[in-house]
C-alpha cells in the first residue's frame, strides 16, 4: 500500500515550465536596471513565480522533524541523546535559534516528532507522528525496516499537503537529533558515490578520535547493509533516519504541490537528495538555503543541481539557513513587483548589452 | 582648513575593544548550539553590539550618493550620461531597486547628490550636496581638485553626523553615476598596486571594446595623473569620483561616530578602502555586504580585511546589497537576543568541543 501511495505522489510531480520561466526573466530584463544586474535575486523570483503563478508569498512555514539514532551507540556525537527532547521542548516554547530566525523573516516553525526516543506529551506546535523511538544502530542491520522508511515519507508528504491547505506558499525544512549527520553523510557516500572520509565531518563538533569512530560506523553501515544507490528508499530505510524520511516526504509532497521548498543545510540536503532521486522533477522546486560547513555537503547539491543562496559557515541545522534563504527569495519577488520599467521611470536604456 | 577638519575627525575614530568582543562572544557560547555554529551570525552579532553596546538596531538607513563622471567622454559605459538624473529621480520617486529593497529590509533610502551633472529642483528625500557638474576626464588631468575631493569627504561624514543625530544605528552605502566603476577601478588599481587589466570588469555590461576602452582610460588616468598610493585623498583626486568620495566620508564619519556601515558593492567598496586607507581602524567598523561580479572588488576587500556577507552575483550597486546585507546583521541579533542558554532552556551540554 505504502509503495503505491508514494507511486501516485510522484506521478503528480511535473517539471517548471521553462516557457514560463523565460516569459517571467523577459519581464525582468525591462526594470530600469542593467540586463542580468542582480543576479540570483532574478533567479529566485523567476523560479518562484514559474513555480507558484504567484508574485509574492503569503505564508512561510518551517518543518523541523526530529528523530534519534541507534548509530549514536557508536560514540559518533559530541552531544548526548537526551539533547533531542530537550531541544524538541525548546523549539515548541520558542527559545531555539530556528524560532528566533523564523521570527525574524515572519516563517512559522513546527516541530514533528518523528522518531524521538522520548514520549511526548501533547505540545502546541508539537505535531506527533512517532514511527519508533530512535533507529537502530545501523552498523548492525538496517535503520529501520522499509515499511517504516515509506511511513516517514508519506508524513512528509503529509506536512507539505497541510501546507498547502493552510495558504502555505513557502515552505523550509529543518531537522534535530542527535546523531544524524552520520546518516546524512552515508546517504551521500552511498548515492554520490563517494568515499566515506570524503562526506564525513565533524557535525557538532567532535574531536580527531570522534571523527575517526563516525568513518568507522558509517563503513560498517554501508558494509553490512549494501544499501542500493539506485533505490533511495532502500538507502533510507539501511542508513537513514525517520527526520530525514520526513524531510525528503516533505520535499517530495512540495514538488507534488508546486510549493518552493527551502532546503535547509547538510541534513535536509541529504532528505532532499533522496527526494530527487526518487523524481528528477523534484530539482526544480528545490532552494538550497546555504553552503554547510560540513564537507560532504557540496557533493549532495552538486547532484541535486541547485547552488547555495547563503555560505554563512553555519552548521548548526534546525532550519536555520533556511529562514535566512527565505527572506532572499521575498527579496528577489519585491524587486520583481516594486521596481519601474525603463518606460515607466523614464530612464534610457543601455547600448552593448 | 578641509585638512585640519579632516585630521580632527580621524583623530576621533577609535578601535572596536577586543576584551569586549571576547565578552560577547562568551555570552553567546553559553547559547544552546553547539560553539560556534551560528558561523558569521555570530560574528555579526558580536562586532555590532561591540561597535554600538546596543543589541538591536533601531533605524537603518541607506545614503545613494550620485555623481557623473567625465571620463565617460572615453566609451566607458553602456548606459549614456543623462541616465544618472534619471536614476536619481526615480529612487526619490521609490521605484528603484534600493527602493524595493529598503522597503524589504525595513530601511530608509537618502539620496545625496554629489556631482550630478544636472540641476535638480529640491525634491523630498533629495540632499542637494553638489560639488560640481560631474568630474574632470582624468584621461587629461585630475578628476576634481584637492579642495574639492576634501569636500566630498566632508559631506560624506556630515551625512553619518545626520544619521547620528537621527537616532540612525546602521548605516548602508550606495552609489549612482554612470561611468563610475571606470574611476572605482582605477582606485583599485593605485591603491592595492595591481594591472589595471586585473581590476577592471564590465560594468553595467560593456562588450569587449568597451572593456578596452576602459582598461586603456584608467592606464591614461594613472600615468597622466600619477596618484600617490599612500595618500589617499590625492587617489580620490586624481582619478577618483564626487559619490565615491561621499560614500569614503560617510565610512569614515560612521567609524568616528561609533555606527557599523554596511559597505555595497564594488564602487562603496572603493570608497571604503579610501576610508581605510586613511585610518587603519575603520576596517573595524566595515560590515563588507556582498561579493560583487566585478574582478577588482576582491582585491579590495583584501586589503580592507572584510570578507563578503552575501554572494549573489550581484552588480548594480545602488546600495542594493547592503540592504540585504542589513537584514542578515539584524538576524545575527535576533538570535544573540532570543536564543536561551543551555540553562535557562534545560539542555544537557556537548563533551568534545
Amino acid at each position: 500500500m505504502p509503495r503505491v501511495a508514494l507511486k501516485k505522489i510522484l506521478e503528480q510531480i511535473k517539471p517548471v515550465s521553462a516557457e514560463k520561466l523565460a516569459e517571467i526573466q523577459a519581464r525582468i530584463d525591462r526594470q530600469a536596471k542593467p540586463a542580468g544586474s542582480l543576479g540570483r535575486l532574478e533567479e529566485f523570483a523567476r523560479r518562484y513565480v514559474a513555480i507558484t503563478d504567484s508574485e509574492e508569498v503569503r505564508g512561510k512555514r518551517i518543518y523541523t522533524f526530529a528523530g534519534d539514532h541507534g548509530v549514536t551507540e557508536e560514540g559518533v556525537s559530541a552531544f548526548p541523546q537526551e539533547v533531542t527532547p530537550q531541544m524538541v521542548y525548546n523549539f515548541v516554547d520558542g527559545g531555539a535559534s530556528i524560532n528566533a530566525l523564523a521570527r525574524h523573516v515572519g516563517a512559522e516553525v513546527q516541530v514533528v516528532d518523528m522518531g524521538v526516543a522520548t514520549d511526548f506529551e501533547d505540545l502546541d506546535g508539537l505535531i506527533k507522528r512517532k514511527i519508533a523511538k530512535g533507529t537502530a544502530n545501523f552498523t548492525k542491520g538496517p535503520a529501520m525496516s522499509q515499511e517504516q522508511a515509506l511511513q516517514a515519507l508519506l508524513t512528509g508528504v503529509e506536512m507539505a499537503r497541510q501546507a498547502k491547505n493552510d495558504g502555505i506558499d513557502l515552505v523550509g525544512t529543518g531537522d534535530m537529533g542527535i546523531g544524524n549527520t552520520t546518516p546524512s553523510a552515508a546517504i551521500a557516500a552511498c548515492i554520490c558515490h563517494l568515499p566515506v572520509e570524503q562526506v564525513t565531518h565533524r557535525g557538532t563538533g567532535v574531536d580527531d578520535e570522534g571523527l575517526a569512530r563516525k568513518i568507522l560506523a558509517i563503513s560498517k553501515g554501508l558494509a553490512v547493509n549494501q544499501p542500493d544507490p539506485n533505490d533511495a528508499v532502500d538507502v533510507l530505510a539501511k542508513v537513514g533516519g525517520f527526520e530525514i524520511g520526513g524531510i525528503a516526504g516533505l520535499v517530495l509532497g512540495c514538488a507534488a504541490e508546486g510549493i518552493p521548498v527551502v532546503v535547509d543545510g547538510f541534513i535536509s540536503t541529504a532528505g532532499a537528495l533522496i527526494a530527487s532521486e526518487l523524481h528528477p522533477n523534484v530539482r526544480d522546486y528545490i532552494f538550497a538555503a546555504h553552503q554547510s560547513v560540513e564537507i560532504g555537503h557540496h557533493h549532495m547539491l552538486v547532484r541535486i543541481g541547485q547552488q547555495p543562496i547563503l555560505d554563512l559557515d553555519m552548521r548548526l541545522g534546525e532550519g536555520t539557513g533556511g529562514a535566512l534563504a527565505m527572506t532572499l527569495i521575498e527579496a528577489g519577488l519585491r524587486v520583481f513587483r516594486e521596481v519601474l520599467t525603463f518606460d515607466a521611470a523614464g530612464v534610457t536604456e543601455g547600448s552593448e548589452q
